[in-house]
């Protein structure tokens, strides 16, 4: 193989990696976004198809639908794997397996019958929205809650586990009050009772029928309703803290808590970035 | 014709401007007044014109008093046309489009004879309370949440991309292990089921009847629970945030945005206070 | 009468007035304690006696602790009647109000045979705990949440307004869609209908069946679930606001932005009452 | 007995108090996470052995595992009373009555036979991981909610006070208006359905049928949803009050709750830097 062809390669290779991976060429973006585009229009044909109306109707369309954009995505799962620096890393990885498990349930379900479960697989073809913006923008936002939550881990989970615990506690103590014959016929069908109340959701499907058991319900639902300012409280002193102050000092009278984006101490006037330059 | 005419007809022109477009006036007031009470009644008559019972009793009553008020508000209309200092501008604005639905069904019901979603439009009268309150009060206030909601939009997105991503994926996983035969009939559906569940609504119309059906909707409520933390936490640091910024200008750059308390601008390092002395 | 009556009748009622209006003295504490026990277990009386198997039980019992209460809350409504400055003006005070509503339906139910209403007004008897309380305690806490609530009505009557209009105009919509087939009978109903789901309670008496009325419905939750940040967002950017800052001015360097409970200012250190002493 | 023995005694006891009550050596945290794993699957069996279907089918291998773990808990208690300096104490702590409590109901139901009830006391065996966990971590996390919560506890109590009492009033106000026919039997029972609204629950088991109950609930609806923002302001604002003040104490009063930016002491004006210069 002349060195030509070889360069040539390398050369259509670097330029489908600009295409594919990055979104700072218009072919870049345009692709992103047609894209996205496919994703979303092959999640909703794998939601309608399991509606049974359309799906007696439109069944062929869908199905014709599928293969089109199996084909489309099992293509630009090859070209990734061909112009990445390390096809086994990009396979491996969790993006890679979810390209992967976009395109598979497509071509076992023609070995194997059992369509439905393949269906929703098809479903986790969303996941790769989430991929492409983040080549594109938002990183910095998400990345700001993320370290906000990552911060009050620990709070939250004291906050989790108290919660847990209630459910446990209140749900146990339903299933000895109202009994199997209002509903409550085991313990863990009571701690769902007690999920569905604490989290204020209130389907219905079971509820309290002895005076003392819709006492014990009262509390749980005040319980639920009141103790979340707690996590909001949690992520919002975190929020807030973050928002204002840096962990710079000042180089001159060393105060503490300025602005993020400050450039000169707010007391004495210094230059804050003195001593990068 | 006269030049007078022609004058007197200006001076009446502004003078209508002045009522009807301003609040300044004793008489501008009294305007708004009349209108935001015309604009209640007629939709209240809508309202109760909707009840069967009420409309076999007072059908003739509701109208005339729906003639009544459409009269009124095409006269207000025309005026509002009239004095206003380009018509065009006014009649292709939100709120000239608005006034010209308040009006415009009425006289089609003459012509078609379905009544029910002419009846539902006159509804977006109410959308004029909110232009006439404009003028009075409440700018500041509106415009103050606004700009918080918009500078926060951004962290917003990511945070509903990420529910709705959830939803669908809980929904199509719900509707595998809960199936058709307990109402999860189609992925659709059984994303409203997650909608209705994860917004803590809890309708109760579907809910799960296996147990892993039912440990699934708990993991997905006690979530649903808790995430409502996080939008709170963005709007609430953001409105915190603007509440500590002063409204002071550096006399040097000119650089908005310093915390109350600070005496030097943050990005010059210039004495913020050097006026006041 | 002699001087000597007059002055132990005015000594008797000034001690009565510390008893009854006060809490510093013990006598005046456990008066106190012993009107708030009597209320609520009168309170608890009038609700087991709407019970119907207790009341047919204990309908004697109910009916002669009501007649016991009765009797001395109207002998504490004469003593605080007797031994006030100006009578008339605690009569007609919200307060005086509430105590003549706690025993006039036991009176006006001898003549008058439609006791379940009279019934209910006795449950109000629950606001004179609140006086009771007011004059113990609590006064500071519930001065700061009402001047904060107050300081932040203007941006919560904007929230609600719109939040009205939604729910008004998705109502309608609603009932366009679903109608009167689906439960959606008529514009108050389906309004009833958007309060019940945008509020997240979600009773599910009125719940969509068509599909694009349970795309609206699924519009409407995230709506209620998420703008509930808003006014969370208000309370508390105005509860933290008040918390930290003083609108007092640094007598020497002009700062501003001092802490409620300063005494020196923070930056240059001077005392910040100097002016005051 | 010889010293030596007496010695070697002391020894093991000490050995056994760092193994079993604290969490520093290896030892001491391997004992801690089999007891936690030993907890959670006693529990966990206690749960499953209350679904009818899987008592029928396993019932011995859970009466089995129920009488390893008290036997595995029986142990640990003895161990834990022989170890530790004032037994006495220890046995009547909390988490000592905790311990006797998650081993007592095995040894009751021999004699007893009404197992249901000891059936859920095992439940409370949960509360000592809290215990286990509390010696490991989280220790800080806990305590900061804790100061927090109890910090804004006058606060909390108006507003729950408020809260009930407005309960109580609407409770009763749809007991009149709706009456038994629609499901509010008594006032208890309507008081029950306040709090199911209120708290957003909305189990949908009791609902208002007529206009004016649907209007007042719809009242109570938009009451329970927007006053939610209370407590969490004052949550959010105490927690995000105290990451603001710095644990610095003043070098010359000892004052502690200084902000994060302070210079100067706020109560003596000493400088707060000086030790640092």
């Amino acid at each position: 193989m002349p060195e030509r062809k070889l360069d040539s390669d390398q050369n259509l290779r670097h330029r489908l990696h600009t295409i594919i991976f990055e979104a700072d060429t218009p072919t870049g973006k345009l692709f992103d976004l047609l894209l996205i585009f496919s994703i979303i229009i092959s999640v909703i044909v794998v939601m309608l198809d399991s509606v049974a109306d359309l799906n007696l109707k439109y069944g062929q369309l869908f199905l014709f639908l599928e293969w089109f954009f199996t084909i489309i995505f099992t293509a630009e799962y090859l070209l990734r794997l061909s112009c990445i620096g390390r096809p086994s890393k990009y396979a491996t990885s969790f993006y890679g397996i979810v390209d992967l498990l976009s395109i598979l349930p497509s071509y076992v379900s023609l070995l194997l019958p059992s369509g439905k479960y393949f269906l929703v697989i098809r479903i986790l073809r969303l996941l790769r929205v989430f991929r492409v913006l983040k080549l594109v923008q938002y990183v910095g936002e998400s990345n700001f809650l993320q370290r906000a939550l990552w911060a009050s881990r620990r709070k939250i989970s004291v906050f989790l586990l108290s919660v847990f615990l209630m459910m446990i506690i209140f749900g146990s103590l339903m299933y000895l009050v109202e009994g199997a014959e209002n509903g409550f016929t085991s313990i863990p069908r009571s701690i769902y009772w007690a999920v569905v109340t604490m989290t204020t959701v209130g389907y219905g499907d079971i509820s309290p029928q002895t005076s003392l058991g819709q006492a014990i319900a009262s509390l749980v639902m005040i319980l639920g309703y009141g103790i979340i300012a707690i996590p909001t409280g949690i992520v919002t002193a975190e929020l807030t803290f973050k928002r204002h102050i840096s962990t710079q000092v000042c180089p001159e009278c060393s105060a503490e808590g300025h602005d993020v984006n400050a450039k000169h101490c707010k007391f004495c006037g210094a230059d804050l970035h003195l001593d990068k330059k």
